[in-house]
């Protein structure tokens, strides 16, 4: 692959997180899975909202706290997804362009506001995410610029996006446009709900031209519906794809054809919240081969940046990655 | 002075903080003096968030956080503030309720946003605001609701809002009420530059009828015009009032007539971001003042509280204030 002037761009939903600390019985009562996302409707975003406790607002959405890890990392990267033009949607524009992530997708003027995650974060600090979509929904393939897709060497989707109609033919379209000019493309099952929800159309997908997927141990099972990581490990043996499959602190397993690496997980002090690890685990991995890293290096590159997002409160780097990962000898 | 349905009552902006980290170099090429806060217009506030790093947004504000603060310590509290009924003012709003604090200030329908106050953190946790007050100007005489004014042992007015003539009016028909329902009158400086552009209406209200008064070392000086702490330290013996002075690291000193308390500040472990010291210091003094404690014991409560703030990035309290300072033995 040449030089290009994108290590990568992200494709999801463009979100503010909204984190608050809460408990398991708060979860119960709002019928909300612990640990996973549901999609909430408006009327039930105030209500949640209303019982939350006082929050912090920051910028989020799993492939854009990808894009802002990679930029972190000093890798160059874009971010394709939709705000509307309100204060939350200022505050994200801001938020992700402040750290060197291109965003140029134009913001809708009307409908609904700017796509927002409520997040509680229990005190073993797993977090539960009820996602309000909002002018999120209305990303289409007319947003999926080709010359941004192929100017970067890995195009990265958000398997969330898939909840939504509109987005699953953006998605193709950015498939193939990154296969025409000679790009990867990466995936996110992002939740194992979700995979679920659309189970077909991610097999499909991963068919149609998925080159690096990324998926943690419920993902994958739900994926090929096993019953043991292992089994869906072995589905994954043989293919014409590079998997990564993350498994919180036991590490990581990365697949590719007959190649396996079983890479451990970096030890973190104190899990404060866990909000944003798997995105930041896509930055370093990504950054590592788009930079010629090897699969195993890069996959220590990625468990060190999850690391350092567990270690504090919100989804995205809150040191400059690429001193800490240079500091620990990682790149 | 009997009990009463609320402990304190607070009058100050409705502000919603965007929090980023800075350096020297930002605040000079800014203009901005370390340390203080400066009152932006529309457009410098756009210019200075464009060029800021990637903020988290949370509920701020210098008497609604001192308003937060009583609640978190088991007290009861009201704040009255202006914001609009935006997606910012939709947040204050939500964060100042969701610990309890009574806020009932119709927000503004039309006009300027939500009040937001952009804060630059040095590497020595110092912090450097511009604060645009947008919808928080159009507080006034009419939002001193004089039932609740009537039912608070204290009414606690923020010195900033002196920037505002409306709100000079406000405050003197709070203090009027106040004295009238035999309650008593707290206010804080705020900084010392908002000291040197209202010098003569500070001392005026002082005189009016202010029985607690809140300042650090900067604003005192300021207000009397002294070089030194000492000085200004005199200048306040003899008086009809309580002074809680502050001198960060160094403690704080309560003068109460002839009488005079040197209090040690609260030891913190590492100095994260100084945000909300001084308002966190005024919750511990006005809660202790209202629950009936010494002056000597309220000053330690408030510097217990104040280093709570400080230990972590944000105005407000992270923690349960009530059980961390009954933990401490403060309470």
């Amino acid at each position: 692959m040449t030089e290009r002037p994108l290590d990568v761009v992200g494709i999801g939903n463009a979100i503010v997180d909204v984190l608050a600390q809460s408990d398991e019985a708060f979860l119960a009562a709002k019928g909300l899975a612990k640990g996973s996302m549901t999609l909430i409707e408006s009327e039930v975003a105030d209500r949640i909202y209303a019982a939350m406790g006082a929050g912090v607002e920051c910028s989020g959405g799993s492939a854009a706290n990808t894009m802002v890890g990679v930029a972190s990392l000093g890798g160059r990267a874009a971010f394709l997804g939709k705000v509307k033009n309100d204060q939350l949607g200022e505050v994200f524009m801001h938020d992700i362009r402040a750290v060197g992530v291109e965003f140029t997708t134009p913001p809708t003027t009307r409908g609904a506001g700017t796509a927002r995650c409520l997040i509680m974060v229990t005190p073993d600090g797993q977090r539960t995410m009820a996602t309000y979509l909002g002018a999120a929904v209305e990303f289409s393939e007319a947003d999926v610029v080709s010359g941004t897709i192929s100017s970067a060497a890995y195009t990265y989707l958000e398997g969330y996006l898939f909840d939504k109609p509109s987005a699953k033919a953006a998605f193709r379209k950015a498939v193939d446009l990154a296969h025409e000019s000679d790009g990867k493309v990466a995936l996110t099952l992002s939740d194992s709900f979700c995979v679920d929800r659309h189970r077909d159309d991610f097999l499909a997908l991963i068919d149609h031209g998925v080159d690096v997927l990324f998926a943690n141990e419920a993902e994958i099972k739900a994926l090929y519906r096993t019953r043991t990581f292992d089994e869906a490990l072995q589905a994954m043996r043989g293919r014409n794809l590079i998997a990564a499959l993350t498994r919180s602190e036991a590490g990581s397993v990365i697949v590719k054809g007959e190649d396996i690496h079983v890479v451990e997980a970096t030890k973190v002090a104190r899990v404060v919240d866990t909000t944003g690890a798997g995105d930041l685990y896509a930055s370093g991995f990504l950054h590592g081969l788009a930079r010629g890293m090897t699969l195993a290096a890069s996959a220590r590159l990625a468990g060190f940046c999850a690391a350092e997002a567990i270690g504090h409160f919100g989804a995205r780097p809150q040191g400059n990655l690429a001193k800490l990962a240079a500091g620990a000898g990682m790149t």
